[in-house]
Protein backbone atom coordinates (compact mmCIF):
# COMPACT_ATOMS: atom_id res chain seq x y z
CA UNK A 1 0.00 0.00 0.00
CA UNK A 2 1.54 3.45 -0.84
CA UNK A 3 0.90 6.36 2.04
CA UNK A 4 -0.22 8.55 -1.12
CA UNK A 5 -3.16 10.22 -0.22
CA UNK A 6 -5.63 12.22 -2.68
CA UNK A 7 -5.68 15.73 -1.64
CA UNK A 8 -8.41 18.17 -2.94
CA UNK A 9 -8.33 21.79 -3.04
CA UNK A 10 -11.31 23.06 -2.57
CA UNK A 11 -12.89 26.40 -3.77
CA UNK A 12 -14.99 28.50 -1.64
CA UNK A 13 -18.53 28.24 -2.10
CA UNK A 14 -20.48 30.32 -5.01
CA UNK A 15 -24.07 29.35 -3.69
CA UNK A 16 -25.42 31.71 -0.96
CA UNK A 17 -28.10 29.80 0.17
CA UNK A 18 -26.16 26.92 2.71
CA UNK A 19 -29.31 25.61 4.22
CA UNK A 20 -30.54 24.36 1.18
CA UNK A 21 -27.61 23.22 0.13
CA UNK A 22 -27.23 21.19 2.90
CA UNK A 23 -30.77 19.81 2.63
CA UNK A 24 -30.20 18.61 -0.82
CA UNK A 25 -26.85 17.09 0.31
CA UNK A 26 -28.54 15.18 2.69
CA UNK A 27 -31.49 14.41 0.32
CA UNK A 28 -29.12 12.66 -2.07
CA UNK A 29 -26.83 11.09 0.41
CA UNK A 30 -30.20 9.88 1.58
CA UNK A 31 -30.65 8.46 -1.32
CA UNK A 32 -27.20 7.05 -1.55
CA UNK A 33 -27.29 5.02 1.61
CA UNK A 34 -24.36 7.06 2.61
CA UNK A 35 -24.68 8.44 6.13
CA UNK A 36 -22.27 11.72 6.97
CA UNK A 37 -21.16 12.48 10.11
CA UNK A 38 -19.71 15.93 10.78
CA UNK A 39 -16.57 15.79 13.44
CA UNK A 40 -15.51 19.14 14.68
CA UNK A 41 -13.03 19.99 17.84
CA UNK A 42 -10.25 22.83 18.29
CA UNK A 43 -7.00 22.50 17.35
CA UNK A 44 -5.36 19.65 18.79
CA UNK A 45 -8.30 17.71 20.53
CA UNK A 46 -7.12 14.56 19.57
CA UNK A 47 -9.65 14.17 16.02
CA UNK A 48 -7.10 12.42 14.46
CA UNK A 49 -6.53 9.57 17.22
CA UNK A 50 -9.90 9.19 18.37
CA UNK A 51 -11.23 8.52 14.47
CA UNK A 52 -8.51 6.26 13.95
CA UNK A 53 -9.34 4.14 16.98
CA UNK A 54 -13.48 4.90 15.97
CA UNK A 55 -12.52 3.37 12.75
CA UNK A 56 -10.77 -0.03 14.30
CA UNK A 57 -13.83 -0.63 16.27
CA UNK A 58 -16.23 -0.11 13.54
CA UNK A 59 -14.52 -0.79 10.00
CA UNK A 60 -15.11 -4.58 9.79
CA UNK A 61 -19.00 -3.83 10.83
CA UNK A 62 -19.95 -0.40 8.53
CA UNK A 63 -18.02 0.41 5.38
CA UNK A 64 -16.60 3.91 5.61
CA UNK A 65 -14.23 6.37 4.17
CA UNK A 66 -12.94 9.51 6.14
CA UNK A 67 -12.44 12.99 4.18
CA UNK A 68 -10.07 15.25 6.41
CA UNK A 69 -10.42 19.18 6.09
CA UNK A 70 -6.99 20.80 6.90
CA UNK A 71 -5.49 24.20 5.58
CA UNK A 72 -2.79 22.68 4.70
CA UNK A 73 -0.70 19.64 4.87
CA UNK A 74 -2.04 15.85 4.32
CA UNK A 75 -0.39 14.92 7.90
CA UNK A 76 -3.81 13.41 8.82
CA UNK A 77 -5.60 11.92 5.82
CA UNK A 78 -2.10 9.71 5.42
CA UNK A 79 -2.32 8.82 9.48
CA UNK A 80 -5.79 7.61 8.34
CA UNK A 81 -4.92 5.69 5.74
CA UNK A 82 -2.04 4.19 7.05
CA UNK A 83 -3.63 3.18 10.49
CA UNK A 84 -6.78 1.63 9.04
CA UNK A 85 -6.14 1.21 5.54
CA UNK A 86 -10.03 3.15 4.71
CA UNK A 87 -10.50 5.18 2.05
CA UNK A 88 -9.28 8.87 3.41
CA UNK A 89 -8.89 11.85 1.31
CA UNK A 90 -7.39 15.54 2.42
CA UNK A 91 -9.41 18.41 1.56
CA UNK A 92 -7.15 21.36 1.50
CA UNK A 93 -9.12 24.46 2.75
CA UNK A 94 -6.28 26.77 1.84
CA UNK A 95 -6.80 28.78 4.69
CA UNK A 96 -10.73 28.71 4.95
CA UNK A 97 -12.30 28.36 8.68
CA UNK A 98 -14.59 26.11 8.21
CA UNK A 99 -16.64 23.78 5.66
CA UNK A 100 -19.91 24.26 4.15
CA UNK A 101 -22.36 21.87 2.27
CA UNK A 102 -21.06 22.95 -1.08
CA UNK A 103 -17.58 22.36 -0.01
CA UNK A 104 -18.21 19.45 1.65
CA UNK A 105 -19.76 17.75 -1.88
CA UNK A 106 -16.68 19.24 -3.52
CA UNK A 107 -14.64 16.97 -1.37
CA UNK A 108 -17.30 14.22 -1.88
CA UNK A 109 -17.07 13.91 -5.31
CA UNK A 110 -13.99 12.63 -4.32
CA UNK A 111 -14.79 9.69 -2.58
CA UNK A 112 -16.29 6.52 -4.15
CA UNK A 113 -19.61 6.01 -2.03
CA UNK A 114 -20.96 3.41 -3.64
CA UNK A 115 -21.70 0.73 -1.21
CA UNK A 116 -20.48 3.17 1.61
CA UNK A 117 -22.37 3.07 4.64
CA UNK A 118 -20.48 5.91 6.40
CA UNK A 119 -18.63 9.02 5.51
CA UNK A 120 -16.74 10.74 8.34
CA UNK A 121 -15.88 14.22 7.75
CA UNK A 122 -12.78 15.90 9.86
CA UNK A 123 -13.60 19.36 9.68
CA UNK A 124 -11.42 22.22 10.20
CA UNK A 125 -9.71 22.76 14.00
CA UNK A 126 -11.70 25.94 14.78
CA UNK A 127 -14.37 26.06 17.73
CA UNK A 128 -16.11 28.96 16.37
CA UNK A 129 -17.17 29.14 12.49
CA UNK A 130 -17.79 25.48 11.53
CA UNK A 131 -20.39 25.39 13.81
CA UNK A 132 -22.53 28.24 11.75
CA UNK A 133 -21.97 26.51 8.40
CA UNK A 134 -25.13 22.58 7.97
CA UNK A 135 -22.39 20.54 6.24
CA UNK A 136 -25.02 18.29 5.03
CA UNK A 137 -24.40 15.67 7.87
CA UNK A 138 -26.53 13.96 9.74
CA UNK A 139 -25.33 13.93 12.58
CA UNK A 140 -22.79 16.36 14.26
CA UNK A 141 -20.35 15.27 17.04
CA UNK A 142 -17.52 17.20 18.73
CA UNK A 143 -14.10 16.56 20.93
CA UNK A 144 -13.22 19.14 23.45
CA UNK A 145 -10.08 17.64 25.63
CA UNK A 146 -9.74 17.89 29.22
CA UNK A 147 -6.81 20.61 29.03
CA UNK A 148 -8.49 23.07 27.31
CA UNK A 149 -11.14 23.24 30.40
CA UNK A 150 -14.79 22.60 31.16
CA UNK A 151 -15.43 26.24 31.00
CA UNK A 152 -15.58 25.65 26.81
CA UNK A 153 -19.67 25.42 26.78
CA UNK A 154 -20.12 28.87 28.41
CA UNK A 155 -17.60 30.30 25.79
CA UNK A 156 -18.71 28.91 22.30
CA UNK A 157 -22.24 28.31 22.82
CA UNK A 158 -23.30 27.78 18.85
CA UNK A 159 -20.83 24.59 18.66
CA UNK A 160 -22.12 22.84 21.64
CA UNK A 161 -25.48 23.96 20.65
CA UNK A 162 -25.31 22.21 17.05
CA UNK A 163 -23.72 18.93 18.48
CA UNK A 164 -25.41 15.74 19.28
CA UNK A 165 -22.38 14.18 21.05
CA UNK A 166 -19.63 15.43 23.27
CA UNK A 167 -16.47 13.05 23.55
CA UNK A 168 -14.32 14.59 26.46
CA UNK A 169 -10.80 13.31 24.75
CA UNK A 170 -7.58 12.98 27.38
CA UNK A 171 -9.22 11.64 30.26
CA UNK A 172 -5.63 9.90 31.21
CA UNK A 173 -4.31 13.47 32.16
CA UNK A 174 -7.51 14.69 34.28
CA UNK A 175 -5.26 14.37 37.53
CA UNK A 176 -2.75 17.29 36.33
CA UNK A 177 -5.67 19.54 35.23
CA UNK A 178 -8.26 22.03 36.61
CA UNK A 179 -11.21 20.16 34.93
CA UNK A 180 -14.23 19.37 36.64
CA UNK A 181 -16.05 16.45 34.49
CA UNK A 182 -19.91 16.74 35.85
CA UNK A 183 -19.48 20.72 35.95
CA UNK A 184 -18.86 19.77 31.82
CA UNK A 185 -21.40 17.78 31.59
CA UNK A 186 -23.84 21.09 33.70
CA UNK A 187 -22.56 23.39 30.63
CA UNK A 188 -22.74 20.74 27.92
CA UNK A 189 -26.40 20.31 28.82
CA UNK A 190 -27.03 24.27 29.31
CA UNK A 191 -26.27 24.06 25.76
CA UNK A 192 -28.15 20.99 24.68
CA UNK A 193 -29.98 19.32 27.00
CA UNK A 194 -30.13 16.32 24.69
CA UNK A 195 -26.55 16.13 23.57
CA UNK A 196 -24.40 12.84 25.24
CA UNK A 197 -21.20 13.11 26.54
CA UNK A 198 -18.90 10.39 26.54
CA UNK A 199 -15.68 10.69 28.21
CA UNK A 200 -12.85 8.90 26.32
CA UNK A 201 -9.04 8.11 26.48
CA UNK A 202 -8.18 8.19 22.29
CA UNK A 203 -4.43 7.06 22.95
CA UNK A 204 -5.32 4.36 25.41
CA UNK A 205 -8.99 3.36 23.44
CA UNK A 206 -10.48 3.65 27.01
CA UNK A 207 -14.67 4.93 26.20
CA UNK A 208 -13.87 4.80 22.08
CA UNK A 209 -16.82 1.88 22.38
CA UNK A 210 -19.41 4.02 23.63
CA UNK A 211 -18.50 6.33 21.00
CA UNK A 212 -18.51 3.67 18.59
CA UNK A 213 -21.81 2.42 19.36
CA UNK A 214 -23.27 5.45 19.26
CA UNK A 215 -22.51 5.86 15.63
CA UNK A 216 -23.17 2.52 14.51
CA UNK A 217 -26.81 2.73 16.44
CA UNK A 218 -27.34 6.12 14.27
CA UNK A 219 -25.85 4.76 11.07
CA UNK A 220 -28.75 1.90 11.08
CA UNK A 221 -31.27 3.68 13.22
CA UNK A 222 -31.01 6.02 9.78
CA UNK A 223 -30.82 3.74 7.13
CA UNK A 224 -34.61 1.79 8.16
CA UNK A 225 -36.02 5.75 8.89
CA UNK B 1 -13.59 46.96 44.09
CA UNK B 2 -16.75 45.42 42.29
CA UNK B 3 -16.46 42.40 40.19
CA UNK B 4 -18.33 44.11 37.21
CA UNK B 5 -16.62 44.89 34.19
CA UNK B 6 -17.68 46.98 30.95
CA UNK B 7 -19.04 44.35 28.44
CA UNK B 8 -18.89 46.13 25.13
CA UNK B 9 -20.97 44.26 22.43
CA UNK B 10 -18.89 44.75 19.26
CA UNK B 11 -20.55 45.53 15.60
CA UNK B 12 -19.32 44.00 12.46
CA UNK B 13 -17.05 46.37 11.07
CA UNK B 14 -18.39 48.20 7.88
CA UNK B 15 -15.06 49.15 6.55
CA UNK B 16 -13.55 46.94 3.36
CA UNK B 17 -10.13 48.18 4.06
CA UNK B 18 -8.51 46.36 7.12
CA UNK B 19 -5.22 46.90 6.28
CA UNK B 20 -5.79 50.77 6.06
CA UNK B 21 -7.87 51.26 8.76
CA UNK B 22 -5.23 49.04 11.47
CA UNK B 23 -2.41 50.96 9.46
CA UNK B 24 -4.29 54.15 10.90
CA UNK B 25 -5.14 52.71 14.12
CA UNK B 26 -1.40 52.13 14.92
CA UNK B 27 -0.63 55.56 13.84
CA UNK B 28 -3.34 56.91 16.24
CA UNK B 29 -1.91 54.70 18.72
CA UNK B 30 1.87 55.49 18.19
CA UNK B 31 1.04 59.68 18.32
CA UNK B 32 -0.62 58.43 22.37
CA UNK B 33 2.47 56.60 23.22
CA UNK B 34 0.18 53.31 23.39
CA UNK B 35 1.35 50.08 22.78
CA UNK B 36 -1.21 47.10 21.14
CA UNK B 37 -0.31 43.17 21.80
CA UNK B 38 -2.61 41.29 19.76
CA UNK B 39 -2.24 37.87 21.69
CA UNK B 40 -4.21 34.64 20.04
CA UNK B 41 -4.34 31.19 20.53
CA UNK B 42 -6.76 28.08 20.15
CA UNK B 43 -9.34 27.54 22.95
CA UNK B 44 -7.96 27.10 26.31
CA UNK B 45 -4.77 27.26 25.50
CA UNK B 46 -4.13 29.32 28.89
CA UNK B 47 -4.36 32.93 27.50
CA UNK B 48 -5.60 34.55 30.50
CA UNK B 49 -3.95 32.58 33.03
CA UNK B 50 -0.86 33.57 31.27
CA UNK B 51 -2.20 36.94 31.10
CA UNK B 52 -2.57 37.65 34.73
CA UNK B 53 0.82 36.03 35.11
CA UNK B 54 2.40 38.38 33.10
CA UNK B 55 -0.04 41.75 34.38
CA UNK B 56 1.73 40.62 37.62
CA UNK B 57 5.28 41.21 36.62
CA UNK B 58 5.16 44.17 34.42
CA UNK B 59 1.74 46.26 36.28
CA UNK B 60 4.26 48.44 38.62
CA UNK B 61 6.77 49.05 35.22
CA UNK B 62 3.84 49.52 32.66
CA UNK B 63 0.43 51.12 32.73
CA UNK B 64 -1.57 48.48 31.13
CA UNK B 65 -5.04 47.80 30.40
CA UNK B 66 -6.68 44.55 28.96
CA UNK B 67 -9.38 43.81 26.37
CA UNK B 68 -11.04 40.05 26.05
CA UNK B 69 -12.62 39.50 23.79
CA UNK B 70 -14.73 36.36 23.38
CA UNK B 71 -18.26 35.08 21.59
CA UNK B 72 -19.69 35.18 24.79
CA UNK B 73 -19.76 35.97 28.78
CA UNK B 74 -17.42 37.65 30.24
CA UNK B 75 -15.77 35.25 32.50
CA UNK B 76 -12.07 36.44 31.59
CA UNK B 77 -12.22 40.00 31.92
CA UNK B 78 -13.66 39.36 35.30
CA UNK B 79 -10.76 37.16 36.38
CA UNK B 80 -8.11 39.50 34.69
CA UNK B 81 -9.88 42.62 37.18
CA UNK B 82 -9.93 40.37 40.04
CA UNK B 83 -6.75 39.09 39.94
CA UNK B 84 -4.58 41.96 39.00
CA UNK B 85 -6.47 45.77 39.72
CA UNK B 86 -5.78 46.74 35.94
CA UNK B 87 -8.39 48.32 33.75
CA UNK B 88 -10.00 45.52 31.84
CA UNK B 89 -13.03 45.27 29.25
CA UNK B 90 -14.69 42.44 27.46
CA UNK B 91 -15.68 42.61 23.84
CA UNK B 92 -18.31 40.11 22.97
CA UNK B 93 -18.17 39.31 18.93
CA UNK B 94 -21.63 37.89 18.53
CA UNK B 95 -20.19 34.94 17.27
CA UNK B 96 -17.45 35.99 15.43
CA UNK B 97 -14.46 34.51 14.67
CA UNK B 98 -11.92 37.11 14.59
CA UNK B 99 -11.24 40.88 15.74
CA UNK B 100 -9.99 43.29 13.09
CA UNK B 101 -9.06 46.81 13.17
CA UNK B 102 -11.94 48.84 13.23
CA UNK B 103 -13.54 46.12 15.64
CA UNK B 104 -10.39 46.56 17.99
CA UNK B 105 -11.07 50.19 17.78
CA UNK B 106 -15.07 49.82 18.89
CA UNK B 107 -13.11 48.34 21.98
CA UNK B 108 -10.35 50.87 22.19
CA UNK B 109 -13.10 53.67 22.43
CA UNK B 110 -14.08 52.10 25.54
CA UNK B 111 -10.45 52.12 27.49
CA UNK B 112 -9.09 55.06 29.34
CA UNK B 113 -5.94 55.34 27.04
CA UNK B 114 -4.48 58.61 28.14
CA UNK B 115 -1.35 57.73 30.42
CA UNK B 116 -1.19 53.85 29.22
CA UNK B 117 1.88 52.20 27.79
CA UNK B 118 0.67 49.44 27.06
CA UNK B 119 -3.30 47.49 25.71
CA UNK B 120 -3.15 43.86 25.61
CA UNK B 121 -5.87 42.09 23.26
CA UNK B 122 -6.83 38.58 24.22
CA UNK B 123 -8.26 38.01 20.61
CA UNK B 124 -10.88 34.96 19.96
CA UNK B 125 -9.98 31.62 20.59
CA UNK B 126 -9.23 30.65 17.13
CA UNK B 127 -6.23 29.29 15.40
CA UNK B 128 -8.08 30.81 11.80
CA UNK B 129 -9.35 33.49 11.64
CA UNK B 130 -7.57 36.03 14.10
CA UNK B 131 -4.31 35.25 11.39
CA UNK B 132 -6.36 36.70 8.60
CA UNK B 133 -7.06 40.28 10.32
CA UNK B 134 -4.58 42.71 11.51
CA UNK B 135 -5.75 44.59 14.43
CA UNK B 136 -3.66 47.46 14.06
CA UNK B 137 -1.37 46.20 16.83
CA UNK B 138 2.34 46.33 16.77
CA UNK B 139 3.46 42.97 17.51
CA UNK B 140 1.67 39.62 17.36
CA UNK B 141 1.81 36.87 19.98
CA UNK B 142 0.23 33.55 20.61
CA UNK B 143 0.27 30.97 22.66
CA UNK B 144 0.64 27.35 21.82
CA UNK B 145 -0.35 24.61 24.92
CA UNK B 146 1.65 21.31 25.28
CA UNK B 147 -1.50 19.18 24.97
CA UNK B 148 -2.53 20.39 21.20
CA UNK B 149 0.61 18.87 19.66
CA UNK B 150 4.07 20.31 18.56
CA UNK B 151 2.68 19.46 15.00
CA UNK B 152 0.34 23.04 14.69
CA UNK B 153 2.75 25.46 13.05
CA UNK B 154 2.43 22.63 9.89
CA UNK B 155 -1.54 22.74 10.33
CA UNK B 156 -2.07 26.58 10.48
CA UNK B 157 0.61 28.03 8.86
CA UNK B 158 -0.52 31.46 8.90
CA UNK B 159 -1.08 31.79 12.23
CA UNK B 160 2.63 31.01 12.77
CA UNK B 161 4.17 33.22 10.44
CA UNK B 162 2.50 36.43 11.78
CA UNK B 163 3.92 35.64 15.15
CA UNK B 164 6.78 37.58 16.73
CA UNK B 165 6.46 35.45 20.09
CA UNK B 166 5.44 31.98 20.40
CA UNK B 167 4.63 31.05 23.88
CA UNK B 168 4.47 27.53 24.37
CA UNK B 169 2.49 26.87 27.65
CA UNK B 170 1.53 23.81 30.36
CA UNK B 171 5.49 22.99 29.90
CA UNK B 172 4.40 21.16 33.64
CA UNK B 173 2.47 18.24 31.33
CA UNK B 174 5.33 17.74 29.03
CA UNK B 175 5.77 14.16 30.43
CA UNK B 176 2.05 13.16 30.15
CA UNK B 177 1.75 14.19 26.30
CA UNK B 178 4.05 13.43 22.87
CA UNK B 179 5.22 16.64 22.60
CA UNK B 180 8.24 17.70 20.91
CA UNK B 181 9.92 21.03 21.66
CA UNK B 182 12.80 20.82 19.30
CA UNK B 183 10.25 19.58 16.84
CA UNK B 184 8.29 22.64 17.31
CA UNK B 185 10.69 25.38 16.86
CA UNK B 186 12.02 23.82 14.06
CA UNK B 187 8.26 23.71 12.43
CA UNK B 188 7.50 27.44 14.20
CA UNK B 189 10.67 28.59 12.17
CA UNK B 190 9.53 26.97 9.18
CA UNK B 191 6.76 29.32 9.13
CA UNK B 192 8.83 32.23 10.96
CA UNK B 193 12.61 32.31 11.21
CA UNK B 194 12.64 34.91 13.29
CA UNK B 195 9.78 34.23 15.88
CA UNK B 196 10.75 33.70 19.58
CA UNK B 197 9.98 30.61 20.72
CA UNK B 198 9.15 30.92 24.88
CA UNK B 199 8.33 28.10 26.74
CA UNK B 200 6.40 28.98 30.26
CA UNK B 201 4.28 27.11 32.65
CA UNK B 202 1.37 29.50 33.18
CA UNK B 203 0.02 27.46 35.96
CA UNK B 204 3.43 27.65 38.53
CA UNK B 205 4.75 31.15 36.40
CA UNK B 206 7.86 29.31 35.42
CA UNK B 207 8.94 30.62 32.53
CA UNK B 208 6.69 33.80 32.10
CA UNK B 209 9.16 36.44 32.90
CA UNK B 210 10.95 35.73 29.68
CA UNK B 211 7.61 36.54 28.05
CA UNK B 212 7.03 39.57 30.37
CA UNK B 213 10.20 41.44 29.61
CA UNK B 214 10.10 40.80 25.49
CA UNK B 215 7.11 42.77 26.18
CA UNK B 216 8.46 45.21 28.05
CA UNK B 217 11.62 45.55 25.94
CA UNK B 218 9.18 45.44 22.70
CA UNK B 219 7.36 48.71 24.61
CA UNK B 220 10.29 50.63 25.44
CA UNK B 221 11.89 49.95 21.98
CA UNK B 222 9.07 51.16 20.28
CA UNK B 223 8.63 54.14 22.41
CA UNK B 224 11.72 55.70 21.38
CA UNK B 225 11.29 55.10 18.01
Amino acid sequence: MTDEVKVIEIKKSIFEENEKDADALRAELKQKGVFLLNLMSSPGSGKTTTLIRTIGLLKDRLRMAVMEADIDSDVDARKIKEATGIPSVQLHTGGMCHLDAEMTRQGLDHVALDGLDLVILENVGNLVCPAEFDTGSVKNAMILSVPEGHDKPLKYPLMFSICDVVVINKMDVLPYFDFDLEKCREYVHMRNPKAQVIPICAKTGEGVELFARWLEDEVKQWKQQ
